[in-house]
């Protein structure tokens, strides 16, 4: 997601239980792929580059593929879920602030007035995003997160957010480890927020979760302990030009395969093929309204832009259509 | 190393020809230490969270090993080899600089004049390193590290300075991996210097190396390639409080064992004895002046202080006397 459109989104935030999507374990490869020149790409460059006697052979040390997460590996519409998960914790957190009744933002989050929450701006949703993200230990963050996770609902599909997972995505992390990749997430979202369900959701160990960070600062509690608090200063923010930033800061190396559905996602895949070698660059258009959502560049939340377009056409990356490439959307289809 | 030491050090540079420190098979482990409670106290440690039928079992995702690098890892004095490297390299630009000739601090660089130096503050540190190690790609930086280590020697040991690593710390790293543990580099050294040299040396992988950094900007060449230039702003120090909030950031989670040598590491160390379950924290003391060299609390470099091993003592740190330890301090040792 964009931090720019994670923060100047019109939300409703929405209540209602647990269950996980599970990776599972596949006898053939993508098996919710439908066959097609995408599916066969895939196949083809995971060839190319692990069996020994091709001429694009990567030594199995090198195989790095970093997934954006917002709309690639899950659903980011009708808004991206850690931003109802802000909301949300203002309500949670209301009767500890009083003050907040008459406060803005805090009060039009509170009245759940879409119109004002529409008009918020970076101010707003920093002071939103401090008072839900920052204060706590890192250890309270993730709990906080885990047992949200556990009760909060999507409206539209009655799921739980981590079962709003796309099938055919676990299946290509699964089948890329399967082949040696090292998988990471790439993410606009806070890295601590997607660190507490990576691994169990995808698979993915917090050290592989690449994300937009805020700074934490070690102290001393009365007993002498020492604890890491997270605290309300952007250290830095892994979107368009942050992807292949924080790509370096953590990686250290450059993926590739990389794999997005924004116009964030831009410069991770053009930082993956500028690289030597066989690349894969892949990004998933949402074209399929009926089994999850239909948009492109008329969105601010996971804008798919015609640039975005003219320059994955030129530079021959794989445009994933929902619709007509995946046979199954989500681990729960039939 | 601190980031402080780093910057006020008195400095004499030496240059000098190729070679690497191996990682050994090891058929018995920790052959290059001394039977003795340190390493039976290692031996325990790792048998006890890697028996599943130990009420310590850590399972494999959970065991994450960090080491410090300068004077845990490899020699540290007299002064820290990224200093050495910093100043040969003010010397190898001088040329595309005549200014440099007339201009602090590169004047008394040049003539290394090493009471100049000496005096040098952190300002001056930061043009030094601001000019040595920022305006290049990060391929750029990383060739130029590589091609400095394949010539630089050190004066006292005639040696490169990748061979100036400890083989039992060595043995230790790779007991520990052999052991499922995953091995992290945690220093307040340059993150892109360390890498340039830890996979080859070490055996850790650049994503596995923590280190002070600094930004990255991504830009587009003539051609419209993408490239990732090292900017001269300083992202995090990871250094003393830094090397927790640094482990987080990076990895994520909190280690099962973690190795320094100096004040700059013991809040790391703190901050992995505060977690639950057993662990492992161990400090090198250089008491070994014929083999490498006899420090602590009286150095810039490396600092050893009275309250650094005071709290060790109190929180049950191991703490290794490099002279009655270690059988051998380096590879090339009979």
């Amino acid at each position: 997601m964009t931090s720019t459109a994670r923060r100047t989104l019109v939300v409703a935030a929405s209540l209602l239980t647990i269950g996980t999507a599970s990776v599972r374990a596949q006898a053939t490869p993508l098996a919710s792929w439908n066959d097609g020149p995408t599916k066969r790409a895939i196949l083809a460059f995971v060839r190319a580059t692990t069996d020994r006697s091709s001429p694009q052979y990567v030594a199995a040390d090198d195989r790095i593929a970093t997934f954006d997460n917002d709309g690639t590996l899950w659903v980011e519409h009708p808004l991206y879920t850690q931003a109802v998960f802000a909301l949300d914790r203002v309500g949670a957190l209301a009767a500890q602030h009083p003050e907040w009744k008459s406060t803005e933002p805090f009060k039009s989050v509170l009245a759940r007035d879409a119109a004002a929450i529409a008009k918020f701006d970076e101010a707003d949703w920093e002071k939103i995003v401090a008072a839900t993200h920052t204060g706590m230990t890192v250890g309270q963050f993730n709990d906080i997160v885990a047992t949200w996770f556990a009760s909060a609902t999507d409206k539209r599909f009655k799921r739980h957010y981590t079962e709003l997972v796309y099938q055919p995505m676990l299946e290509l992390l699964q089948y890329l480890r399967e082949n040696g990749y090292k998988t990471y997430i790439v993410t606009g979202g806070g890295q601590d927020f997607v660190r507490a369900f990576a691994p169990r959701v995808y698979g993915v160990p917090t050290e592989q979760v690449v994300g937009t960070a805020d700074r934490t600062r070690l102290t001393y509690g009365p007993d002498g302990k020492v604890e890491l608090i997270k605290a309300p200063e952007l250290l830095y923010v892994d979107d368009k030009t942050g992807k292949p930033e924080g790509i370096h800061l953590v990686i250290g190396r450059r993926p590739r395969a990389a794999f997005g559905n924004s116009d964030g996602d831009k410069q991770m895949l053009q930082w993956t093929q500028a690289g030597d070698g066989q690349r894969l660059m892949l990004l998933v258009r949402h074209d399929d309204a009926q089994r999850e959502y239909a948009y492109a560049a008329d969105t601010k939340v996971g804008t798919f832009s015609d640039t975005l377009m003219s320059v994955a056409t030129k530079n021959g990356w794989l445009v994933v259509s929902m619709k007509n490439d995946w046979r199954r959307v989500f681990p729960f289809d039939p």
